[in-house]
């Protein structure tokens, strides 16, 4: 039987999102090389027909697709060097969709054109669900004439795009933005609540009255109900991948001079949470800390 | 011609909300005595048929219904006196809308009893132009018995109730809960588009984005708009009384010993405004002075 | 044998420092007359000579000096009623030498002339011992015809006296500022000697070499040290009352519209502390609880 | 005539401190070959005897002595290289005085070792006129066994060496602890003296009660009496370079996973007034920020 898309693609990192971006590429008929440094990680997908690479620089193809998603800056920078971009090369695309900082995209970036390979941002809101059911939201930002050739892929993986222009860090910038939202909101239901209950005042009741009126949307509505049935594992996202995620936006603010005194308070606030070995429930267990504070227990 | 509704009430309070709410109440139908401090704000109603009390203890009548819709603590106390509610007595019904503290909540209901007066705590959540239209989200908590005789008031001016019990003081919580949030919201918005337009992304994509995703909720759509449009007037609710219910969070969040940074982070946000002359603009105006602490102009 | 001083002397309030203070003048050969709520507290003093009032007013007489030491605005209120007031009368002279806001000064201050008593603010820097050594700093402010009356008191109680001119509240602002500089300094030493310990270096030695060289004055030697010793109990002066003296901080810095997001963090971290049950500690505790947040055990 | 001190040293990096350290020890005696980016800040040095190198690596001889005071890492980085290091080679000895990060200095000891010269940090407290009167505050930290052959130099540039052993890291942590400190009085201060000068209350006044007593220290009084007296140019440590060492706190806090709100309050409060352009002006500004926040003209 033929495929839909000949072509092989590169997908590196499988983590809890790419395992689920790469099974649902998979599903969408799309062939796969994967690779990660844990190879255990890829079993499901080689029973889906995916092929395994050892080295990330064996999974790409001369002038071929290669879509990364990494836990983190360094990650990204240690597989995309020199000897995986030479083998990717001119006509090459990377479509990297891991969440990382704006200044480490703008290096990568160049670092790609020097190879001829065109370097596309294009990180994603959604939990790991999301990216097993092609429901991502996409933030696109890179050279615009590639994108006829990823809308295939994109299509598959997410249940929108929103395009940023050409400059990659633009669409990283959006995502730490949005990340930075999404903590804000949790912290500022993890205080409300507590005060309510602290008042005698049930914090579901709260709780269901606003995420169903003001704040009826998902993010309040999905970590509200896991903030108030104090639902932190298994975790969706960490709080350890908060942290870092938070560091970047702290980062990007230093850059450009940008007191932001609410990313202070979450920095601070998962640091203590780091420290006193909470890194790996899942964030909106920023709630649980404040419950500690507030002396409820 | 009859009046669907034969009984009189006595409205107390004509500031923006409160003429929204008054006019609302006119039009469905009911009967109103208004009082205000400022007996000129009453003119558009009296054009609509209401009477206008000279008192507010004029208002009311024995066992009748009063509402009331006042800027704070002190005007609260300062009209539901003894001589009020001597007058209103025995089978009186006082439906309280306005944003107060618990800790003044309490000591009000206390004072009605002992007048054989229902306190009925309804705070409101919407602004002037939904008063007007009968939108508001009303948050009820007071004596059980007396609801079935509000329910015709609160159907016009309301989209919706929550009940919250038989305390009152736990429907202001909520509701300063709420006002909480949305100040939270605010703050955050502001710090996240002024990072991105520091660093040349622009601020309405990151917006539209995210307010058609995960924060697709009227609280971020309508302030993040006024946010990125830079429109922080006319005030829908101005800085100055946002500073007040932050005040109002921070006592509540003393008496319960609940630790919370983002509460004070805003109180003190709220402070320089005031303290620079900019009490009067909207609230969503926090972003004008993150952008100004921020080196945009 | 002869007294010195002939004159009996009310001093109302016996907690930690007014003890002290109350014994300091007893053997400066003052005769005093004492009252406090639990009048067991005055057994010490009844040892040395003192005359016990079993009510506040029972302790003055017309026309003569009454000294305060009470724990906070509400018992100074309460005490210095209108009956006590009319019983010190014209030419009485009230030292009160508790940290009160100043608002509450404010309202004290005219109620005294009301009844032709003058109201003197003075409140102290220095803990217990000093009060019992005589080594507390006076902050005076007040009718300044009255000073010289009180010189002999003030004399056997400090160490210096600094005047801050007629209005008594300016005496209890700066008390203020000066209870805020503290808890300041007792928090930036807190964080800075949980940063050396994590990176492996000794606090002490960093602390050795500060204390001694740019911060080589008594408040960062003295609380320095019980840092570094983890020494805070028993307290010289308890968490919960550090805690009602922030939240003095904050009160004026309220009224007077200046935001101090150093207070504001000091108010949540004294708040963390009272809710989890440490209220009783000495308030260079706070160093327990940043090591706590710093997962160092 | 003799040299007291035959052999000659590397001085490299003339900024405020440098140039007044160097100056110091051409009086003290020695012979200086030093070295600086812009070559004509060394002219008043050349005046006293200096010799000058046109790169920094010219500057140094093998087995000898190098000391430098630099602005930054990076510029920490880029001048000890491979070339300087294997120059200055076996025997050769860095007194590194400059305020550099802990991971840096790590990385740096290890680079120097490599070539078999010993690192030693000695970052210093003090401001240019005190470097100029060799009245510096030191702390050592590195190989013990070089500190007789560098012993005259510091006893020449200092007033007192504490040391804090063999890892050279520690005696960075120690200088960031300090700074952190500094920068935190210095807020303090900057509140406290804004809410009293709101009260109506002298702040010159309450800064010299508590100057000269509870904080009769130099940093309390020379600080304090710079923001009481709004003079905050010409500066002796910019807000800029104070913005750096708070980068430096912070990162710190992060690698070490301890959380600081009051490091991160500052770093919040430095970018602000990086981003309003104030950023050459002294660090003790802050509390022309803080007047401007409180609505003081």
């Amino acid at each position: 039987m033929e495929r839909t898309h000949p072509q092989t693609i590169a997908f590196i990192g499988l983590g809890q999102m790419g395992l689920g971006m790469a099974a649902r590429l998979i599903e969408g008929d799309f062939s796969l090389t994967v690779y990660n440094r844990t190879t255990a990680r890829a079993e499901p997908l080689v029973a889906q027909g995916a092929h395994v690479a050892a080295q990330a620089a064996d999974a790409v193809e001369p002038g071929g697709i290669a879509i990364s998603m990494l836990a983190d800056d360094a990650a990204a920078e240690a597989l995309f060097d020199d000897a995986l971009l030479s083998r990717l090369g001119p006509g090459g695309v990377h479509l990297s969709m891991s969440t990382l900082s704006p200044a480490t995209v703008t290096r990568l970036a160049a670092r790609h054109t020097a190879h001829g390979v065109a370097y596309v941002a294009c990180p994603v809101f959604g939990r790991p669900d999301a990216a097993r059911a092609g429901k991502l939201w996409l933030c696109y930002a890179g050279p615009a004439d590639v994108r006829p050739r990823l809308e295939p892929l994109l299509n598959v993986l997410g249940q929108g795009v929103r395009d940023f222009g050409e400059d990659p860090a633009a669409a990283n910038v959006t995502k730490l933005a949005g990340n930075f939202l999404i903590a804000s909101a949790i912290e500022a239901m993890s205080e409300a609540y507590a005060l309510a209950e602290k008042h005698g005042v049930d914090a579901e009741q709260v709780h269901q009255l606003l995420s169903q009126t003001l704040f009826a949307c998902p993010i309040y509505q999905n970590y509200g109900n896991a903030i108030v049935a104090q639902r932190f594992t298994p975790p969706g996202f960490t709080l350890r991948l908060g942290a870092k995620d938070m560091r970047l936006v702290q980062d990007a603010a230093r850059t450009a001079e940008v007191p932001m005194p609410l990313a202070s308070l979450l920095g601070d606030r998962f640091l203590r949470m780091l420290a006193t070995g909470q890194g790996d429930i899942d964030w909106t267990g920023i709630a649980a800390d404040q419950r500690a504070s507030s002396g409820l227990t």
